[in-house]
């Protein structure tokens, strides 16, 4: 997606250790035009798959979630992220790594809200080591449910994880990926 | 809203302590084209306040503030929430007292993202004490922003927090207002 690109590099900031900054459009501030776009494009991109519902993770996925089922008018579910393994109810639940914070956290679902026919298709704002997308495709497998395929919105390529999803069979799109930020400067992969 | 109230008694539950569980459509599993409705109508409430970006809190406010901003085509923010006091960086931060988890927690928003002559309507799912919206309208005040609103999904009329937050002349505008759920049986207000 261009358009995305080229917000990334006029709004975007690039900080040490390969973190990339894009809050002021796209997650604690988000330009709603901007998102609603990249949410048809999602919707777009994934028209064959089918899809029943969408499925990501909160905080900063939910926006992302939105935007895309608004325009295939089919319900959004986020996986709720726990600090201790202290899991109740009626959920499904999964370990996932964050790369980011060095440190483990659940995520769960209840069951009620993925059934056995339900084709999933995951959402996420960010795309990096994969483990997020991972961890919701393990829920989506519990569930005996089908994943159609994971939409990211930023994806960094160069840390893999998509290639590690694709090798498991999923289909990943991202709208843009980032296939370098050395000295500050951002290179998208073709 | 009619059609909002009439969705909370299909598929609203309540549970014992007057906790209404809407998470089949409204939080956790979002029927979307509903969401966006809701979204709809905020947009229509406050079509005459001029307003330049919403303010909500993470996470279950996003779907919501993205839903309205969607039709008034104008930016939204989330607040951070944070466990401990420990909030460094250039952010405007206050404490907020949680009823339903009984504790306090921090929320912040980034200093750049509310400016003196922003115009910010908060936008939040739900409303009980108003302890949040209240937080959020000291930001609001810390940054020199006017708040021209607050738009909520469902508020709790009973738990008064609507008229503390009108008594400070904030203009409250819920699209559906419980005024009792004895006995499981929930009744609007007209």
């Amino acid at each position: 997606m261009k358009a995305l690109e080229e917000k990334i590099v006029r709004e975007g900031t690039v900080l040490p250790g390969d973190i990339l900054k894009v809050g002021s459009f796209f997650n604690q501030q988000m330009d709603v035009d901007f998102l609603m776009e990249m949410g048809r494009e999602i919707s777009r991109l994934f028209s064959d798959a089918g899809a029943t519902k969408i499925l990501t993770v909160e905080a900063s996925g939910i926006a992302l979630a939105v935007a895309a089922a608004a325009d295939m008018h089919i319900p959004a579910v986020f996986a709720k992220k726990h600090k201790t393994a202290n899991v109740s109810g009626d959920v499904y639940s999964t370990v996932v790594h964050s790369y980011t914070h060095n440190k483990d956290f659940n995520i769960t679902v209840p069951k009620a809200y993925i059934k056995e026919n339900d084709k999933i298709l995951i959402v996420d704002d960010f795309l990096a080591t994969g483990y997020a997308v991972d961890g919701l495709l393990n829920i989506i497998e519990q569930a005996g449910a089908t994943a159609v395929g994971a939409a990211i919105g930023i994806e960094k390529g160069f840390q893999g994880g998509s290639d590690v999803l694709r090798q498991k069979g999923l289909r990943v799109e991202s709208l843009a990926v980032i296939e370098s930020m050395k000295d500050g400067k951002i290179t998208f992969r073709d």
